[in-house]
C-alpha cells in the first residue's frame, strides 16, 4: 500500500479530533496531491463522456444477448459475451468461475382474471413460483399490509386466493427504502398464506407508478407444504381489484401459470483483472450482476452495473494508469434468485490467499451518479468521505455510511470494506424486474457519468490505499 | 418582514465573520427554529409525494391542451386552462396580464434532402426562420464552429447552404453550459452566413445524443436582407451529411419549408396569488412560462416549471400555511421566442407600486432536484445558502451563485434576487424542443420533488424574510 498520503495519516487512528487540527497542519502539502488528483479525476470523466465504450456494449448485452436469468439459454450467451468482451480489452487476466444455479421457467400461460366477466388483469409469476396446473378459481382475501396477513388466524384463509395489496411507501425519498419495506411481502408472503390455508396468492407489483407492467422478483417457499402459485398484479390491476373488492364485498379471479423447477445447471461468474504493479496480491474488486429477470432486457438491472465495472478497467487501462494493486471486474451470477456467485467468488478469494483492499457494486441502475454508500468500519468511512470534495465538480455529494451490495456482500466476512456506488434512484422502480427495462430507458451520459464515478474512486484507493485494520 | 429568526440577524449585516461567532452563540436557540423547519419541510414533501396535483395537472396541460407557442390557438386554450385551473384552487387572485406577442408559423413543407440520391435528412425550421418559396437547392459548405463561420471571407459563401456542424462539448458536467456554448450559433448563425452570401442555413441540433429527433428553437435576423431559411437537422442526419461532404469533397442540398410570419397578436400572463397577510404588498413570484415550441408537447419546457409553480400555491394553501408576504405564481407568456411576459410582468409590478422579497422559475425540466443558483448579492447569496442543510434529507446539496431565469430577468432591474431551480441537467438535451418532449417522458417522482424543493425555500423566504440592501 502506498503510504505518503497525508491523509492515509489521519485516518490510520480514530482519533478524529487530533486529525482535525494534523489535517489542517498538512494543508498545504495535501493540496498538490488533491490538485494532481483533480487533473487525473477530470481525465476520467473526459475520457467516460467523450471516449466510453458504455453506452454501446450495454447496447450489445441488451439487444444482441437479451436477458439472462440464471440457468437459461441468455444466461449462458451472456458468460459468453462477457468472456470475449474483457478479453478483447486486452485485460492481464480474464476467467470463468464456475457456480451451481438454480433454474425455473415462466412457461407460457401467465393470466388471471376476474370473474364474473373475465376482467384481465395483468401479471407475471413470481420467481420460483410453482404453476398452477390449470386454471385455479377462488375467491379473494385482501391484506394492506404483510403484517395483517401475518396476523390472520390459522385456517381463516382456508381454499382461498390472498391479495397481498402493500404499497410502496411514496414518501421514503430513497426509493430502494420503499421497496425494502415491501420486499419481504413478496418473498414471503406467498409461504405466510399457504400456512393459513391460502391455495394462491396475488400481490400489489413492487413499484412506485400507476401502470400496466407488472414487477416479478423472487420468492421463496419455506418447505414442500406451502407451495402455492403467486403472481405480482400490475400496480392498475391491483387498484382495479381492489376497488371491485371495495365495491361488491367478495371477488372471485382465475389464475393459470405454467412455471417450473428443473435441477441446478452450471454456470459462472465472469471476471477480467488489471494486475496489481506493486501489490499483485491486494485486490479491489468492482462489479454487479450479470444475470437479469427473464423479462425486459436487464438494462438498469443490471446491465448497467457489469457495462460500468467492465468500463472502470477499460478507462484504467486506455488512460495509462497502472494500478499498484490488482483491480478486478466481475460479472456476478445469479443475483436475483439466489446470489450464488458472489458467496463462489468471495470463497474462491479465500483459496487463493488474496487479500482484499476493497470491493465495490453498481446495483442500483444506471441513473445520474450521487455518491456512494459504504458498509465499513467508521474509520475507513471517515477516509473516504475525505475525497468527496473530489466530486463535488461533478454533483457527487456523499460518501457516507451504508449498504454495499448483494454479490459483494460474502466479502464482508474477510472484513473487505464495501462500497455501494448510488445513482438516483427516483426512476428505479419504474423499470425493475419489468419488461419497460430495456436499453431504451437508459441514458447514455447518466451511464457514462455513474462509470466515471466509479473509477474515480477506484482509481483513488489504488493510490492511496485502505487504512489499516485497527484490532481492538 | 418577519425579523425573528437568527439567521436574520446575520445576513442583515455583511460582516460575515462577526456573523460566524454570533451563530455560535445563536446555535442554542436558532436550532429549535430548525427543527420546526425541518417538520415543515417534511410536511410539504409528504404533501407533493402523496397527495401532490403536479403529475396530473401537467397530465392536462400536455394531453388536452397540447403544444402551446405564443400566438397560437395552443397558447390561448393553454391561458384559458390556466386560469381556470388557478380559480378551482381558490387563490386570493387570479388574472390575466395581456402582452403582445409575435405569431410564426411553421407551415406544412418541411423537408431537407441530400443529392443526387434525395436521401432524406430529419429536419425541422428553426424558429423565426422564412420559408423557401419552394425547394431551394445549392452547394453545403460545413463549419465545424461559429467562431469559423464568423472568420470565413466575406462573399465567400455566395449561393451557398452553410451547415454548421457544431457539436455541443459533452464533457461539460452541466448540459446548459454546453447549450450555451452553442446557442449562439443557432441565434445568429442564420444572419452571419447571409451576410457572407449564403442562402441557406443548416444547422446540427443542439443535442447532446445521436438520434433522428431535429430540436428548433429561435433564430433572429439583423434586417430583410439577411432572411435566410435556416432549418435544424438532427444529430445523426448532420453526421450523414458531414460523412458525405468528408468522402465526396462536395455535396448539393434541397431543402424547403412554409413558414410564415403574421402581424403580433395579443395573448397573457396567467397570475395567481396567495395575498400576504402582513405584508400584501411586498412580494414572492415563482414562475416558469406556458408558451412552448410547436412539437411535442413542451412537458419538460416548461410544462414542468408552470405546473410546480402552481403546486408550491396550490401545497401552501392545502397545508394551512399562511403567508405573511404575497405569494404569486406567474405563468409567463413568450419566453422561447421573444421574453414579452416577462417584461410585461416586471412593468406591471412596478406600476403596481410593489416590492419584490425575491423571484424563482423553473425552466430546466421536471427532473430530479439538485439545487438552486441564485443572481443576487454575496450577502443574499450567503444568506440562502444558510438553509442548504435542511434541504440535504431530500438529496439537495447546493444554494449556490448563478442564473435566475429569463422570466423573472426583467425584475433584476428593482434589485429583486432572483433564484433558479435546478433539476439534474443530463436528459434535458434529450428532449428539448423536440418531439419528445412529452408527458410521458417525466417522471412522476422527479417532478413532485421539484414542486416540494421549490415549495419548502418559497416557505423559508416568506418565513425569515430576505437581508435589508445595503446600500454602498
Amino acid at each position: 500500500m502506498n503510504k505518503t498520503s497525508p491523509i492515509d495519516l489521519c485516518s490510520h487512528r480514530s482519533q478524529l479530533l487530533n486529525c482535525f487540527a494534523l489535517g489542517i497542519a498538512l494543508f498545504l502539502t495535501s493540496s498538490a496531491f488533491a490538485q494532481e488528483d483533480s487533473l487525473k479525476i477530470r481525465g476520467i470523466y473526459d475520457a467516460a463522456l467523450t471516449e466510453g465504450r458504455a453506452y454501446e456494449n450495454l447496447r450489445q448485452l441488451c439487444k444482441d444477448v437479451g436477458n439472462r436469468l440464471s440457468g437459461s439459454e441468455g444466461a449462458e450467451k451472456a458468460v459468453r459475451w462477457s468472456k470475449a468482451k474483457m478479453e478483447s480489452y486486452g485485460f492481464d487476466k480474464v476467467w470463468l468461475e464456475p457456480v451451481m444455479v438454480p433454474k425455473w421457467t415462466r412457461g407460457e400461460t401467465e393470466t388471471c382474471y376476474l370473474l364474473p366477466d373475465r376482467t384481465p388483469l395483468k401479471v407475471l409469476a413470481l420467481g420460483f413460483s410453482v404453476g398452477t396446473d390449470g386454471p385455479l378459481e377462488a375467491e379473494v382475501v385482501e391484506f394492506q399490509t404483510m403484517q395483517a396477513l401475518k396476523d390472520a388466524p390459522e385456517g381463516s384463509l382456508e381454499g382461498k386466493i390472498v391479495f397481498l395489496n402493500q404499497a410502496m411507501n411514496a414518501k421514503l425519498i430513497d426509493t430502494f427504502s420503499a421497496y425494502g419495506g415491501c420486499a419481504g411481502g413478496r418473498v414471503r408472503g406467498p409461504s405466510v398464506a399457504a400456512e393459513k390455508g391460502a391455495i394462491g396468492f396475488v400481490m400489489r407489483s413492487l413499484g412506485l407508478r400507476a401502470d400496466d407492467f407488472p414487477h416479478t422478483g423472487v420468492m421463496y417457499y419455506s418447505g414442500e407444504t406451502d407451495s402455492i402459485p403467486s403472481l405480482a398484479l400490475s400496480t392498475n390491476a391491483s387498484y382495479a381489484l381492489s376497488q371491485y373488492l371495495e365495491k361488491n364485498g367478495s371477488a372471485r379471479i382465475v389464475m393459470e401459470a405454467n412455471c417450473e423447477f428443473h435441477p441446478d445447471v452450471e454456470s459462472h461468474n465472469v471476471v477480467g483483472e488489471i494486475t496489481g504493479s506493486t501489490y499483485p496480491n491486494e485486490v479491489i474488486t468492482i462489479g454487479g450482476h450479470l444475470d437479469s429477470w427473464d423479462v425486459g432486457e436487464g438494462a438498469h438491472d443490471d446491465g448497467a452495473g457489469v457495462i460500468q465495472s467492465l468500463e472502470v478497467l477499460r478507462i484504467l487501462k486506455e488512460s495509462g494508469i497502472k494500478p499498484e494493486h490488482t483491480i478486478r471486474c466481475v460479472f456476478f451470477m445469479n443475483e436475483e434468485n439466489g446470489a450464488r456467485g458472489g458467496r463462489a467468488y468471495a470463497e474462491n478469494c479465500r483459496e487463493r490467499g488474496e487479500k482484499h483492499l476493497a470491493a465495490m457494486e453498481s446495483d442500483r441502475g444506471g441513473f445520474t451518479p450521487r455518491g456512494f454508500t459504504v458498509d465499513a468500519s467508521s474509520a475507513e468511512i471517515d477516509y473516504l468521505a475525505e475525497w468527496v470534495s473530489l466530486f463535488e465538480p461533478y454533483n457527487i455529494h456523499f460518501i457516507k455510511k451504508g449498504y454495499g451490495g448483494v454479490d459483494i456482500n460474502p466479502l464482508k466476512e474477510s472484513g473487505t470494506p464495501l462500497i455501494g456506488f448510488v445513482p438516483d434512484s427516483q426512476r428505479y422502480f419504474d423499470v425493475h424486474h419489468t419488461e419497460n427495462d430495456v436499453f431504451e430507458n437508459v441514458n447514455k451520459r447518466e451511464l457514462e457519468l455513474g462509470a466515471a464515478t466509479m473509477t474515480s474512486l477506484i482509481y483513488l484507493i489504488d493510490k492511496y490505499g485502505m487504512p489499516e485494520k485497527i484490532v481492538d
